[in-house]
């Protein structure tokens, strides 16, 4: 069997580019005719509704069509859980997830199908069929959020919903060759959710593109319920990344342990320091899920409906979820305590570390493999996915390259970065600047010159989730002696700039030496420097530090922002040197 | 029966003060003797040990005497949890709470008794007998930290590490008539204490004033496995706190409603405002830690003992923990749901509050009451406890009077002041503020002038967790009108302080009026201003919103300390009106 979707129907990051929107709509629709993957959808919306909304949606997402799980609630859709009779009846309200990208703009194309109850990674425990892999039809789809990632990949949909609690946004991302964004637990709102497992439930986001996903995830996080972001949550990561890989890979398909090879080489060029940690508390974690009685979750999600519906449900599903239902409770709480255990012990692993860089699966199993042992297979696709909810980890999933699958045909490989909760915009930023991992481009933010490349912001600062930029002119200015001391404190680099053309620029008496920037009004000069962006927490912290003669308020740039700068003290300012005429201070450092 | 305990036994704050540890030491021995309460301590150390660590104690606790409940390990001493059997030998290293405390100067003089396992309300459940209340032996003295709060109250220690899961470290202090700090869940570490409920587990500490349960809170919170400290937590409560009561009071003994509304009566004094709120989504709470599955976290703590040594356990709390062992992991899971929606209805009601003022207890029974029906008086015990650790809420538990208990004595009367996860210094700060709750005077802290009172900081500040102080000059002053820019972020009125005499101060032309404070060296001036303390977060927030022309910067004090404060921009100051010799902004504002 050979693939039967064009590559031009796999979409790229562009495909809604100077389109209007009801051509994108009639693009996706005549995709969805010609692409015949029916087991996609289990609510396809007409395409008049969704033409009719697309016109006038307003927004960042604008002209972006959206798909949903069919596990989360879009009004007037059905949301069966891919359990025909679970759903009663149109849902009343979207979920909040689908309220807010809908506000941004994104029109609903349709509801996806997903292995039932969100129970399962490969995408086949569904009566709705059992979604194929959008290149190679005889391997898995991936799931649960199966129909989710296969609509996005065939370019029948720009974003997609996802749910995610082992592995369910990141395995079919990595098979589809696409981008899922697993937030930190609690981050998205899961109101209008069916649940699978209370306790490490996440929605998530998928796109073609990281920036894309990006986008979408920064207007579905945030809002009633959710978790509060903190204060001083890091909002970059570090020139240098750390991440660390497992020491030793297990399970992988032939060809795949190299495929990840492949990647970590592409993150040590990208300027990645690598190291390799024990692994074993990750995989215990992971076996908990499956083996142990944090199962029990599942039943208390659905198992009344399940326990009395057994005819209409999967029977791989229903023997898992009647079985969470025998579960002790003192049984499942002696596992949770262990899982505490081996969290402690996995997170003191990353201590040193920025992030956590694994295969996202180990291998694509054929959908026969699937039919021969549905659980056995299921476990090993998670093999590198099922601890991260656990272990309270964010996480992005990003395509890294292909592999050649066993002499049949070419899977797609995708590796996951994960961080402890709300590092989400440290695995988005080592995402973003690694070339060869996901669809973007790289990054020389590590060494920016005026002419430097600058990545989009990670989502979450682009979210505006508690940061603020602050304009340095010295010490601080990348390589320079306390350039540290924002890197530190989990600051991102934004690039040159410069002020308006007020200012004088003073050589201060100061260990390190430093610059003091003075306002002077007309007849001052446009002084450069760099904005950097940090969180309010990491500010505080690092006002409370500042030494003398140095202070931070506004200052104005050259192109007409007023944003926080250093400053410094005036009579400090007066005894100094002026330096004005170097236009910055490593103009005047060179000059020396 | 008429109280044993005299009133110079029941030490107030000074009794340390003045004396030499070994003096402390031979007092509390003597105490012991002569009180005759056997029942308060399982492991009353040798004096003479005692005596020789007291004499060589360093730091801020030096002097002071430690009792430690008995389910928190104490080096060389057994921990039973009061089932004897259950100790398999003594503890080989001290519990990290005991640890840190110990480090601080504090001197362990024995463990005491509780309600086994921690199992219990009332102090009556262990074999090493019922501890009768310090003053009126046949009520109950509260538990399950029953030993250590009348030891406290005795003046045989003067402070005692407790445990709270649904009130064991507020309950007796009550009774007791003593402080009992219940921090946020996980702020102190639970490594070396016997689980209870790990999910809900907190180590409390009791003394006999604020001051002093405050200074020990500060040295046991934090270090390693503990939560994080946001970077934004509150630094302390607002000038006038809103607190929410019960709109309706349930299941008080006769006088016990009259007592709360006269502690009521002293909030609204001190100028709290008062907040009325439906309580029945707490009295739901509370009723799920006992009567639902929540119970099977007993059962998975110390089950496995329970179920095979049922002849060595309490039979009141073996049938509770054997019961435990029964319920379905998805009864548990379904409770808990229930518990998070009845939480975060709870929560809302507290949005607009600061804190929430209950009593700590709606009355105290006999110990012929409790052995009539152990269960159930127990339940009406934690009436108002329960929800508390259930909710992620902190709590401090103190002194609010007395009441004429049924003509049968006087009992003391106590009031717990709770707040939402990380609330703790708005709950000390109230509770220090309000004249008649707890031991401690009043502040005038609300209308301060250049002699007001300042009060100690709340104990998290007081511990260094992630504050700073911030040095005002204008606009944020107390009384003018940016002050709720500091307010509204949970900063904390410190005390006037003046600038070292280098300082000009200009009047600026900004809306609202302010001041530019501008360091000009020899032939400055001293500038009055206050001191405030806020949270990193909170003053990174702050600055992130400073409009121009001010900045904050370092500012010499007149006392030689150096602390962040306001400055301006020299150009803006350049062209303000001199208004030194006024010495400060609100004396220029009332001469003009």
């Amino acid at each position: 069997m050979t693939a039967t979707a064009p590559s031009e129907t796999l979409g790229g990051p562009g495909a809604a580019t100077g389109r209007v929107p009801a051509d994108r709509v009639d693009d996706a629709y005549d995709a969805v005719a010609r692409v015949n993957r029916a087991e996609v959808w289990i609510g396809l919306r007409e395409r008049d509704e969704v033409r009719a909304e697309a016109e006038v949606a307003e927004g960042p997402l604008a002209g972006l069509l959206l798909a949903v799980k069919n596990n989360v609630d879009v009004a007037g859709l059905p949301t069966t859980a891919a359990c025909p009779t679970f759903a009663t009846g149109p849902a009343e309200a979207d979920a909040v997830a689908v309220a807010r990208l809908r506000s941004a703009g994104a029109t609903v194309i349709g509801t996806t199908n997903l292995d039932q109850f969100a129970t399962g990674l490969v995408g086949q425990r569904s009566p709705y069929g059992g979604v194929r892999d959008a290149r190679r039809p005889a391997y898995v789809s991936g799931g649960s959020s199966s129909g989710s990632a296969v609509a996005v990949a065939l370019g029948l949909a720009d974003l997609a919903i996802g749910t995610d609690t082992a592995g369910s946004g990141r395995v079919p991302a990595a098979y589809q060759g696409i981008v899922g964004i697993k937030p930190t637990l609690g981050v998205v709102s899961t109101e209008g959710v069916v649940p699978a497992c209370r306790s490490w439930d996440a929605v998530t986001i998928m796109a073609r593109d990281l920036a894309t996903a990006g986008a979408a995830m920064g207007v579905m996080a945030g809002g009633p319920g959710t978790r509060a972001w903190p204060a001083d949550a890091p909002v970059g990561a570090p020139a240098r990344p750390r991440l660390a890989v497992p020491d030793e890979l297990v399970a992988m398909a032939p060809g795949w342990a190299e495929a990840f090879g492949a990647a970590v080489d592409q993150a040590r060029t990208a300027g990645c320091a690598i190291v390799p940690i024990p692994f074993g508390s990750f995989l215990e974690a992971a076996r908990l899920l499956y083996d142990g009685g944090l199962v029990a979750e599942r039943h208390a999600a659905v198992g009344d409906f399940v326990d009395t519906h057994r005819e209409d449900v999967d029977p791989t599903v229903g023997a898992i979820i009647a079985r969470a239902g025998d579960v002790r409770a003192s049984d499942m709480l002696r596992d949770r305590e262990r899982l505490d255990a081996l969290k402690r012990e996995s997170l003191a692993l990353l201590t040193d570390c920025d992030a956590l860089l694994v295969p996202t699966a180990p291998g694509q199993p054929t959908r026969a493999d699937v039919a021969a042992d549905p659980v056995g297979v299921n476990s090993w696709v998670g093999t590198y996915t099922n601890f991260c909810n656990l272990f309270d980890l964010c996480a992005v999933a990003v395509p890294a390259g292909e592999v050649a699958d066993q002499g049949d045909g070419v899977a797609q490989f995708g590796v996951t970065l994960l961080a402890p909760a709300f590092g989400d915009a440290v695995v988005a930023d080592v995402a973003a600047r690694v070339r060869g991992l996901g669809s973007e481009g790289p990054s020389d933010r590590g060494t920016p010159g005026d002419g430097a490349v600058v990545p989009p912001l990670p989502w979450p600062a682009a979210a505006g989730l508690a940061t603020t930029e602050l304009f340095v002119v010295g010490a601080h200015l990348v390589g320079q002696p306390l350039e540290r001391e924002l890197r530190d404190r989990g600051a991102l680099w934004c690039g040159p700039a410069r002020t308006a053309a007020a200012y004088a620029l003073k050589a201060l008496d100061t260990t390190p030496p430093k610059p003091g920037l003075v306002r002077v009004g007309a007849g001052g000069a446009a002084i450069r420097g760099e904005v950097w962006r940090l969180s309010v927490g990491a500010l505080g912290d690092f006002l409370a530090a500042l030494p003398s003669p140095m202070n931070l308020g506004a200052v104005d740039l050259e192109d007409g922002r007023e944003v926080l700068g250093f400053g410094c003290d005036a009579q400090s300012a007066a005894g100094g040197a002026d330096i004005t005429r170097h236009g910055g201070w490593k103009a005047y450092l060179a000059a020396r």
